[in-house]
Parts: structure tokens; C-alpha cells; sequence
């Protein structure tokens, strides 16, 4: 990925791509470095002069990352040149303290988790704003009865409100597990071997002061092989994204031109100079197109979850670029989500439309149900679906076919036919479901 | 996959595919079904004679899976055909009455978490294993020194107690995840538009009930196509797999020819009868290929996040076969790597030696940091480089070429030189560590 | 995966299960084993009475899967067990020479070269079934318009036979590509060391003879860590299910409810007992499931490419369940497609009615071209652009619009704009496309 | 990814950054859309002056990536910001007339194949390298002894040309398969509904012209959903990739402190400060890096192949960044595993001393082979396997238990036991095999 990539500012907002930028690791690896050399000034493993002035020097705009990043190409990480330019910026007294007694992945390591945590704050953001644009539309469209689809097809009545619950469900759920996995992200500090073995005695407490200086977990041991922080971190990102995915599918979908039951509401966004009548689904494309990035990121991730000894040889590697990119492309995904689902136009006109386009074949179900309160449920439903049948043929309501049955007649009259095919009175639970999702959502939100 | 497969059983121990089985998944389905029954008849929804049939009815010996299997073809759910089969089982009366108001998704879905639930207790009970043979290990050998390995390179000493050690603290970290993600399995009930409109007031009611019957956690609301509860646990499956595939990949590093500090016991097993000397690491070698095979299935769920509307077309049905799979095979690893950890022999011996191969070169760190304490740190690098580069060339041991440089020797000893050089005094945190490892073990498993 | 497996049968046809089963593979193996014996007996490396007796003791229902199986799991590979029972099988005098030279993983990876060939007839075969389906489509319906739909929103004029055309070239290549793989799967050979160093002068010779006896292609040298074919294999696979996904995915987009431009044919599937309305797209439905699988298992196959040395340690082992997996779903995608496709229902009339859906807009682009004719681009396509958002604000005709404007008027007369907005003019060079891909189609099959 | 990316360079030669950055895809951008111009004035779709004035436009210095991703992020693509610009330089006469009947996707994917061949152009290249550097190692090694390892245990003796002939043969594989898709990469051309409506007649042969002038494939029919050109791409750069991971898989092994058979070569790479002794296999290590990566990215464009009707909501912008990070890393894994191979360090003392490290145990299959000249192998088998069993047990070479044996040495010599023993003369077929593979290599290369 380059300098000048075209992609990228697409799907990503400008902010979490300065929070997941070169200059954001850079300043994240001088992070850990300081925060390295003011825990040994505490402990007394470096003297305090030292660890003020190399503090000092901590700052990304003092650094050039292109050189870092072709120096790392030398030694196959970006720590180390850093290490030899910070020593050179704290001077001959200082510098020999910088990175005391830590290897370069302890850096890289503890960055990688500072950078996360960064984005993240930025993507949970977004994801309350999904969220809360979910609630809203939940609330607002409790009662907005729309058909419910099942592989593709009109299957019964449900509504707007409880489609949206089912959204926000979702991804309080994916919120939780995203906050849950960042507020456990651990500082790493082990040195060469992973037993800080040139801090003699003051190991453990030197990394209990370094994970609380940069507000971290402090690790039960080093994780330099151990990689659980950052697959599960792949997991949750997936998740979120996977999650974020589904909703802007249902949006695609809904936003057909046939079906025309929600469009995205920014009308300077996804028009089309050529084909003016487009309304394209931007947002819930560039969701998706997020999502199955993520996917293939967190992925490498996870395969990297298995690694040699005490430091991988090549796996460590992979992470980085894969890390940023599913950070980036979950926050890329929320944003546009949010975007999509906070201007979305919801048509219920054409939602009760469609509900009516079989000519009542949909409350087939429900209308067997009816009608098996005066003869037995099977013969309900033959009669039922004989009449079905027929306005298939027919191409009339099957309110009509129904009516003309005289075995149908006999137990039902004309109004309670029309009662039984009323989809708005076929919402069974959906509205308390919706309460339900609401209350999860207030609750979690609290 | 078929009968007479010839490979399932070599990764997967014979109780675990019980578990997972056609036919553990047919009794799931049945238990679905039973549940539903009592449930409603509970609700009064259903009349509590036919429940009582239908419950004496859900038993998979009364069903052949292969039928079901066939019929399932017709309509793309194995679910189906068992409801028309339970029905002519339960007989006119209270046959009507099984399934009632239910979709396909449901009973699929709440059989899904059923046998995911049967196999991970399973899959735990050996995890405890693992963790409780990773504890022995970092217990016995707390203080065994050997060298740590980065870049597959020697690079400093450490101790295998710290390995097992790092090892540990992985395995109960991603046995408290499964255990996790197993806890928060729900229950799947909504009917077919996820509104349990033919269950009319009654729904929420009779999802608690449901649920409670089964011992599952009742959902806010039905997740039909919000798949959060299969994307969490086919993540944790991943991360389970993926760490135990870390801990076998040490175990087949460790046994190479050429290093020999471990050995998988079990004389009866990897044994070539063509290469008599060979001791295959044939546990760590399963143990990764079933992490591999976990890793694709994992995929395939967390890919299946995005599902349209409110029964997806393909993704859900592709879920299916993935579960099963990566259940299983995360099974297999955690069996694999049991026997691998409970059987491994250690070659304390073979571990020093080793460490002391380089001639000392690998303590070149902690002498620079000894001669350290008399010089600037600079020149005392400088001076044990010079030594190091000497002993390359030479062949000598870095004692010697530090004994004959007389800048050396005007500060060190000989026998200062000798401690300083000495393995196992520069294990830094190591026992520390493993002391936090042993803790957190107990703690997880108390 | 088990021997009552619910799931498979429904994704996968009987014939395919049939020849990826275990028993199949322990043909395979024995098959391989056979043309061993008789391409060592060739080249005298074994006696030919040797040969004999135990090529006639090559069959698989000599032998126990489930024996092989489980024997399997104390070294790891089906093969190693296998050969002592076909020693056994073959007697005191030829037993001995049963495997003569070989390691167990000549005989595996020649048995998954063997299935892989006899699955792919069969997928070939319904390969071959689409694309016939394909190119019938295309044929009938080169004139048919109907609309093209880019991000889910009408956007212009088509026929289906194009769209059927687009499906077919894919289809096309994507069988090329399988075939072209199929015909370089190779043989395996190597022995322990894949030196052949047991048949001394006699290794290369034999390859041949064994890969010739089996007509399969000799390999330059053993491939026991350099995975090609596999990972070719896999690839092609993953190909040619994805591309069915693509038809099947339109399918099912195509027999939505509201679009309803097509149905699958088969009544008797897909129907649902208690939503009579509903014509599910089940096989189109299938084939996505199926190619998400495929997806997953031949990821395990190409990350599968990093193997250790001479023998990985588990690389290897995790291709067997993926391959047999992808073989599989591959299969059952063709199947399903090739169901789907050959039963198709096209409405034409209904193609149609969705297209006059918005009124003419969709035909903003080619008045305005028309109009273009006359005045200059950027005015025609202002004043086209400024009809449409009349258009859409008071929801009458675009021709109505246009021909209200007597800036249009000026140019146009009613005639010429009804002729403008008559869609099965502005079908482009689609009749041609289809030409082009008929043409492909047929010097393919040719 | 971001301008200040610390990673890629590690990773990524400058040459490929630069071929696959943002300023290389916008000048392809601007190619197709100088070529698109070129060839409607040649079929007189648009006047040839117009064509001209745009081609002199077509200079991606005269644009501002920043600007054309910002302005993408509007409208989900950066053709149609680059169409506007384009204009606007192009002035009002000529400008109208660029991007005519095309549609953004046509730009986009031409330039994804055009930026894609320039990158493939380094890789090939690199991996020409690669296959050289494997060639010249496998002639200068065809009868250098070392030992074969399966399941990372020494196995049976065998030569560094095999071992080299090996990768030498899937280089050359890997490559072939990724000029043949190169070779078959064609452009786009279909215009919004893939009719290419607006060029009436003139469609197929612009799009013949168009491909012609950019010296890419003429499709058959417009692919804008029809991936396979993509997934093939993504295939074959896996497969590259993967290949290249496991040369670099064995050299890191091979380099592993107690095997030490060779080490890369560059002295001032891949060293550490702290640790004078090492000698990282940073060039493998990186490698394997980059392929886990391209993985990650292969497996994201294979799985968009299910893309929507006739333009995808997500699947395919989903494509750009994987494509880019696949070919990047592919180039980066091909630069690497060259300059690795190129500098590799063979050590044949070294090998020679692993291969006696059993004391002769990995002979024992030889011995039992000379040992059945005289006696019935199973009996042979049986006196060399105890023989191995007290060698492991007494700690003496082979030789002895054999000689002391009084039923080997009434059938055996000394110096024929010492002969039988000789790992250099149980090379089998080795050096036929590596004359093969250079036979391949030249025929490939010639």
C-alpha cells in the first residue's frame, strides 16, 4: 500500500486512518519506549535523567518514517532503526538507556496494542451511532408491518421494527465483544527471551509500571508467541464487521428498485450522472466491501496464531500490515454503516405494498390458523391450500377464492375472512421483541 | 464426508465424533422438538397429552438418518422430513401438534448449540488436561535451563518451565473463551418470520420456556440471520485450535533429530518400521493439522455473518458441515495435544547441551551487561562483539577469546568470567513468570 | 464427519458421495498399490508371480475401512495400516514385496490424485450439464430484454440471453481450467527420502511405469512438499463453484417475489407446507452453500503449500479432509446448478413489466443520446436529467415529462421519443455477446 | 494503509511499491481511458481530434491522487472522479467525449489488469531469479549428501540438489502458471449494462481495438461479474507465493542453530546487536511473511466471486485492495526468496555431520536392503532392527551392534557392513532426479 493509494480514503474515514497511520505507529512505538524507560527510572533499573530526556524525545515528528521503514527492511522490523535513531536524538549520556533490556518485538508488540486501541475508540464510536440509529428505527417502525423474506421470498408478515431490533441486537452484541477484547489488550515486555533477563530481579514489577504508565493489562507472562490478544482482537473485529455486513446487505436489498421499501437518504452520494433514477445503495456497498476485507485480514491473523518458540519466523510478520487493515476496514465499515443507516429513508407506503403483492397469499398460514379454531387444523389446511392454489391460477385475491369455497364460507363470513388475511393483526411477538432489543440496547448503552 | 471415511478417525478421538455424529444430531433435532412441545404445553398453546406423546416419540433410534438425510435433499433441511416422520410417529392426534408454530431454522439451529454444547464439554475436559499437563510441565521444570529460540536461532538461555509456562497461560486463556462463548449459546425460536405469530400472545413466553427446558440461554430475539452466537464460537474453536497447534509445533521443533529436547512418549505410536530410529512427533503433527482444518471451518462461519433478510440462501445452510467439522477437529487437537503433553519426555540434558553449543555465544548479552557494571556499556559491547566474532572464527569458546583480551581481562576475572558466561544464571523472570502462570491456572481452574 | 451424516447427502449427489468415500479412497490406495507391484514387477525389481498375487488381492472390499481407520490413528496415515493388512492378505511369499520401496505418502497423494480424477468426471460431467443449460438460455433468449440491475438498482436495458451468455463464458472457463488440471494430476513416487534409494538404479523407470499403469501424469520429481497440484486442484475448484455461486446467487436475486423474472422448475422441491406462495430458489440456494465450502476447504489446500523438508508435519495431513471436502461441494454445487438451471422458468413478461418499472427512466441515457443528435451532449443531458426529477417528483411517465418540454418538443416529436424510450431498441451489442459466447461454448465442446 | 506505511517497505521492493501504487493505478486508469478514445475514433464513434486532445491529457502527473480518492469516496470508485478531472482538462470540446459508453467498472478493471501485468512483470522476473538461484544450487549440489527429514525427524539420506531440485520444479511451476495468466488477463469493456449500448453497432469491435491497444486479451463478453480472470490471478499468486513460502519454510530450518546446513549470506542483514551469534534467516522469514499475507488477500478475491447480476454491491470493491496487497506481497515473497537463495551460505561438512549423527541409524533400512541379498528380508529386518534398538540403547554407532551381532556377521563383512552403511551411496534416484529438474528448468526457460 502506498503513499498516493487511491482505494483506502473510499472505505476509511480520515480519521482512523491518521489513527492507523505510519506516523500513528511511529508515535505508538515511542510510546512504548518511553513509557519502557520511565517504568525502569521508577524501579531504578535506569537512572531518572535518562528516562526524562529519552521521554523528551519521544515524538513521532522528531522521526522520518521512511527511513525507519526502509532501515527495517534490513532488519525485518521497524523497532530497531527506531531504537538507533532515538538513541542518536537522546545524546551519548541518554541514548544508551533507550530500550533497556526489551527486544524489538516488545515495541513493536505494545504499539500494535496502542494503535488498536486508538482505532478502536474511533470504530466504537461509530458502532454506538449504528447502534443507536438501530434503536431508533426500531422504536420508530415498531408497528410498521412489512414482509418478512426467507430465502429471497415473501414469507409472512413481520415488522420494520423488528428487522432493525434484530440489527441492533446484533451489534450491541459485536460492541461488547469489540470493548470487552480491547479493554483486555496487554502491554508485552519480555526482552530477547521472554524472561527480561537484563532487568535481573525488577522483571515483573518493571512490567506491571509499564502496562499501568500506557494503561494497558499488565500480561501473566510474555506473549511474543502467544498471540490470543491479537487473534481474539481478529475475532471481534470480524465479528463487527461480519455483523455490520448483514445490515448493509438487508439495506441493499431493501433499496432494490423492485422492492424500493428504504434508500440511503444523502442524495449527493451514490447518484449516478448517467442513470439518473439510480438511488445506488453507496453506504451499504462500501459496507460490505469492508466486511469481506476484514475477513481475509483477520483470517491471516488467526493462522498466525501458530508460532515458533519464543519469536515466529514469519508469522510475527504477517500481522502488521493485517492488523491495520482490519482496523482500519472495521472502522471503514462502521462509518459507513452508520452513515447508511443514520440518513435512511424508510418508505412504509411501499413496505404495506409489497405486503399486499401475493393478493393475501402470505397470511395463508395464518388463515388456516383461523379457521382451525372451528374444524380441525388438517382439513384447514387443505382448504386452505386449495384456495391458495387456485388464486395462483387465478391471478385473483385469495380473499376471492376463499369466499367462493363454500366449505370455507360455512365457517367463516366475509369479515372474519378479511380479518384473517389482515397482515398488521399477524405480528405475534415483534413488538415485544422490539421492547426486548430496546431494553438490551439501553441497557448495555447505560 | 462419507460412512466409511477413512481419515475422521485418525484426528478425532471416538467420542467426540459420537457426539457430533448424524445421529447425536438427530437426537439434538428430537430434543428441539420434545422441548418445544412441553414448552407449549406448558404455555397451553398445545394440549399437555399430545406434548407427553410427542415427547415419548423424540427418540433418534425410532428415526433412520439416512432417510431423513435424503428427504432433507427435497427440501434443503434435514428438519423437515424429521417433523413429517415425528408426526406419523406421534399419530393423528397429537401428531398436529408437533412443531407447532415453529420454523425449520429453529429446531436446526437450537440442535446446532445442542451438539456444539455435548462436544465442547468434551473438548474442555481435555483443554483442563492440557492445562493441567502444561502446569506439570512448567512446575518440574520451573528451573530447567535451555536456550530460547527466536528466528528458529538460539538466542538466550531460558527455562522450559517458562515455555510450558507460556504455553499454559494460552491454553486457560482460550479454555475461558470457549467456556465463554459455550455459556452464552442461546436458543433459536421465532417461526418462520421470526415473529412466532401462530403462537400469538404467547411467543416470549414460550422462547423462555423453551429455553429453560434445554438449560440454553433465551435470546433477546430470535437470531435467525443474525449469527453472532455460531461467528463467537467458531472464532474461540479457531483460537482453541490455533494455540494448540502453537504448543505442537515447540513440541516437533523440540523433538527434531537435531535438537532432541523432547520426545512424545507413547513408544507404540509414530514409529516407522522402516526407520527404526525415528520417534515421530506424531501428536504435535495432528494436533496441527487438526488447528489447520479448524482454521478453514472457522472461516467458512465467520464468512456466513452476512445473511440476507430473515433466512439467509446458502450461507445458513453452509454453516451445517463447517460446525460439525471445526467442533470436531478442535476435538482432535485437544485430544492430540493431551496425549502429546501428558507423554512428552524432556531431555533436561539434551537441553543443556544444546545451550551450550554456541561455546557461550549466546551469553555474549549478559557478560556485556557484567562487564557493564566496570565499563561504559558502549565499550563493554564492544569489546564482547570483538570477542564474539574472534570465537566464530576460531572455533574457540567465547571464554577463551575473552580470557585473552587483556581489556577483558583487566576487569573480569576468570571466574568472574565463568559466572558470567553460566547459563542458568540469566534466567531473569523465568521463575517469576511461571509462578504467575501457576497462579492463574489455579485461579481458572478453582 | 460420520457415517449418518444428516447434511451431506442434501449438497451432495449419491455418485459423487460415492466416489469420494472412504471406500473409494481405500480403492484408490489399493490401486496404487497394485500398479506399484506391477510396475516394480516390470522392471524387475520385484518377482511377477509377487506381482500377481497381490495386485489379485488389490480390492477393496477385502479389506475393512473402519479397521484401516482407526489402525490409522497410531501412525498418523491410512496407508501404513493398510499395507499390513495387505501383506497379510497376500501371503508369506509375495507380502513382502507389497509396497516395495514405497512410503506411505506415494500411496496417499497417488490415491487423492486417483479420487480427485474420478470426482471430477462426474463434476465435469454436470459442468459440462450447465453450461449446455447456459447456452440453451442464451440461445432462446438472445432477444428477451430484460433489465440490468448494477448495485442492486435498475439501471439500463439487456437481454437475458446476455446475462445467460455472461454465465456461460465463466462456466466455460471454469471447466477448461478443472480439466486442464485434472490432466496434470501426477503420480506419486518417492519413497522415505524421495530418492527412490530402495529400487536403486531403477526409481525413474518405475515412476513412469507405476504413473503410466495408472494413466496418470510422471511427475519431473517427487512432490511429497511441493504441493502444486493440490493447490492447482484447489484452486480450480474453488473457481469453478464460485463461478456457480455467481449464477445461483442471480437465480435466487432473479426469483425474488417482487422481481419474479424466474423460478425454479421443480415443484416438488423447494415448496413449503405451510407458505403455499412460496417457490423457494432451493438450488440455487445449495450451490452458494456449496461454494461457500469449497471456499473454506480449498483455502486448508493452498495454505497447505508450506510444508517442512521432505515429510511436513501436518500440512500434509490436513489436505485429506479439505480435498475429499472440496471434491465434494464442488460436486454438489455442479449438481444443484445444473438442476437449477435445466428446470428454469423464464417469464419473459414479467422481464419485461420490470423493466417499464420506472417509467422509462432507465431509458434517461438513450434519449439523451438520441436527443444528442441534435443539440449538443451536456444540454441533451440536462434536459433529459431535469424530465427524469420530474419525473420521479410527480411519479408520471418520463415520456410525459419529455414531451411536456417544449425544449424537447423542439427535437423530438412523440414518435421519435417513444421510439427513444423503447428499451428492446437500445440492447447494444448484446445480440452480438451472445454470439460470441454460443460460439466459445460450442468450440469448447467441439 | 497510509502515505507513511512503516511496513510495506519491509516487506515490498521499491520497484513494486512504485508499480502498484496509487500514481501507477491512476495512470492505468488514465491508459484505459487514452485507449478507450483512441479506439472510438478509430471505429468513428468519436471525432479523432477529441481523441487526440484526450490522450495528450492522459498523464497521471497532471492529476492529484489525494483529490480522486477523496472525491471517490462520494460515489464508491475512483473512475468517475478521474472522468470529471479528465474533462475538465480535456476542455469542453474533446472533453464530452471522454469516457463515451463506458462505464466506471471498464476503467477500473482495465487498469486492475494493466497495473496488475506491471507488477507481474517484476515478480516474473524475480522469480526467474529465484528458479536460477535453485538451479545452480541443485547442479552445484546434485551429490552433496544430507539427510532427508519427514515429520522434521532425519529420515534417510539424500542429496541438497534434490532438496534444491524440488523448489527448483515448483518455482517453475508457479511460474508458468503465473505467465499463463498474465497472458490471459483481458480488458474491460461492457458500459453500464454490459451492452455497451451507446456504441450501437460499433461495441465488439471497440472493445477489439481497445484491448488491441493495450495489448491485453479481447474478452469474449464483458466479465464485470464474471470474475474469473481475478480469481485465476489470485490463484496463481497464491500459489507463487505459497511456494515460495516453503523454499523459505526449509531455509529457515536448514539455518536453525543445531542444524546449521546453511545460512543467507548477507552479512549486514538479518544480524543483532545484542546477539553477536546470530545469523536471523530474516530473507525467509520475510518470505514466509509476505505469503501468509497473499493468502489472506488470494482468498478475499476467490471468495468474490459470487458477485450480483450485472455490477456487485461490495464484492467488487472489495477486490482493490486485496489485488494490490497480493501482488505487492507476491512480489515482495519473489524478491526476498532471491535474494535469500542468491546469498545462501551451504554448509556440506555440516551436513555431512548431521547425516552421522544417529551413528548410522538412519542406514538401517539400507542395511537391512544389502542384509536381504543374503537372508529373507523379514529376517534381515528383524536383526537390524535389534541391532538399531541396543544402538539407542548403548549410545554405539550402528556399525558395532551390527558387527557384534554374530548372525549379521556370518552373513556380513566389516567393510561390507561399512559399505551398507555409507549414507552417500543410498542416493537412489537423486541425482537422475535433479538432472530432470534442470532439464525442466531449461526447457522452461529456453
Amino acid at each position: 500500500m502506498t503513499s498516493d493509494d487511491l482505494f483506502t480514503p473510499i472505505f476509511v474515514p480520515q480519521a482512523v486512518r491518521d489513527a492507523a497511520s505510519g506516523r500513528a505507529w511511529l508515535q505508538a512505538l515511542l510510546d512504548a519506549e518511553r513509557a519502557l524507560a520511565v517504568a525502569e527510572a521508577r524501579k531504578g533499573a535506569i537512572p531518572a535523567a535518562a528516562a526524562e530526556r529519552i521521554a523528551a524525545c519521544c515524538e513521532a515528528e522528531r522521526f522520518d518514517p521512511a527511513v525507519i521503514a526502509e532501515d527495517g527492511r534490513r532488519v525485518g522490523n521497524p523497532a530497531e532503526p527506531l531504537v538507533r535513531a532515538l538513541r542518536a536524538a537522546a545524546g551519548d549520556e541518554a541514548g544508551r538507556y533507550v530500550h533497556f533490556g526489551a527486544t524489538s518485538q516488545d515495541i513493536v508488540d505494545t504499539a500494535a496494542v496502542l494503535v488498536s486501541r486508538r482505532v478502536l475508540e474511533l470504530v466504537l464510536a461509530d458502532l454506538d451511532g449504528v447502534a443507536a440509529a438501530c434503536a431508533a428505527l426500531a422504536e420508530r417502525h415498531a408497528a410498521t408491518p412489512m414482509v418478512a423474506r426467507t430465502l429471497l421470498q415473501q414469507a409472512l408478515p413481520t415488522t420494520f421494527g423488528l428487522k432493525a431490533a434484530g440489527w441492533l441486537v446484533a451489534v450491541v452484541d459485536a460492541r461488547r465483544r469489540l470493548a470487552e477484547v480491547r479493554d483486555r489488550l496487554p502491554a508485552q515486555l519480555g526482552g530477547a527471551a521472554g524472561t527480561l533477563a537484563s532487568l535481573g530481579e525488577r522483571g515483573p514489577e518493571t512490567v506491571r509500571l509499564f502496562a499501568a504508565e500506557l494503561g494497558l493489562r499488565e500480561p501473566d507472562v510474555p506473549w511474543h508467541t502467544a498471540r490470543t490478544p491479537l487473534a481474539e482482537l481478529a475475532g471481534a473485529l470480524d465479528l463487527a464487521a461480519g455483523t455490520l455486513g448483514k445490515v448493509a446487505l438487508d439495506v441493499a436489498l431493501l433499496a432494490q428498485t423492485e422492492v424500493g421499501e428504504v434508500a440511503e437518504g444523502d442524495e449527493g452520494r451514490g447518484g449516478s450522472s448517467t442513470l439518473p433514477h439510480k438511488r445506488n445503495p453507496l453506504g451499504a456497498t462500501l459496507t460490505i466491501a469492508c466486511a469481506r476485507q476484514v475477513h481475509g485480514h483477520a483470517s491471516v491473523l488467526a493462522g498466525a496464531l501458530v508460532q515458533e518458540h519464543e519469536r515466529a519466523a514469519g508469522a510475527w510478520h504477517s500481522e502488521w500490515l493485517a492488523l491495520t487493515g482490519a482496523l482500519e476496514l472495521t472502522g471503514g465499515a462502521a462509518r459507513w454503516a452508520r452513515e447508511t443507516l443514520e440518513s435512511l429513508e424508510v418508505d412504509p407506503a411501499r413496505m404495506r405494498a409489497n405486503l399486499d403483492a401475493t393478493g393475501g397469499l402470505i397470511m395463508a398460514e395464518a388463515v388456516a390458523f383461523v379457521l382451525a379454531d372451528r374444524i380441525r387444523l388438517p382439513e384447514a389446511q387443505r382448504l386452505v391450500g386449495a384456495a391458495c392454489r387456485r388464486a395462483v391460477e387465478s391471478g385473483r385475491p385469495l380473499r376471492d377464492e376463499l369466499a367462493a369455497d363454500p366449505a370455507v364460507a360455512a365457517e367463516l363470513s366475509a369479515a372474519e375472512i378479511d380479518a384473517a388475511l389482515d397482515p398488521t393483526r399477524y405480528a405475534g411477538s415483534a413488538a415485544a421483541f422490539v421492547e426486548r432489543a430496546l431494553a438490551r440496547f439501553r441497557g448495555d448503552s447505560a
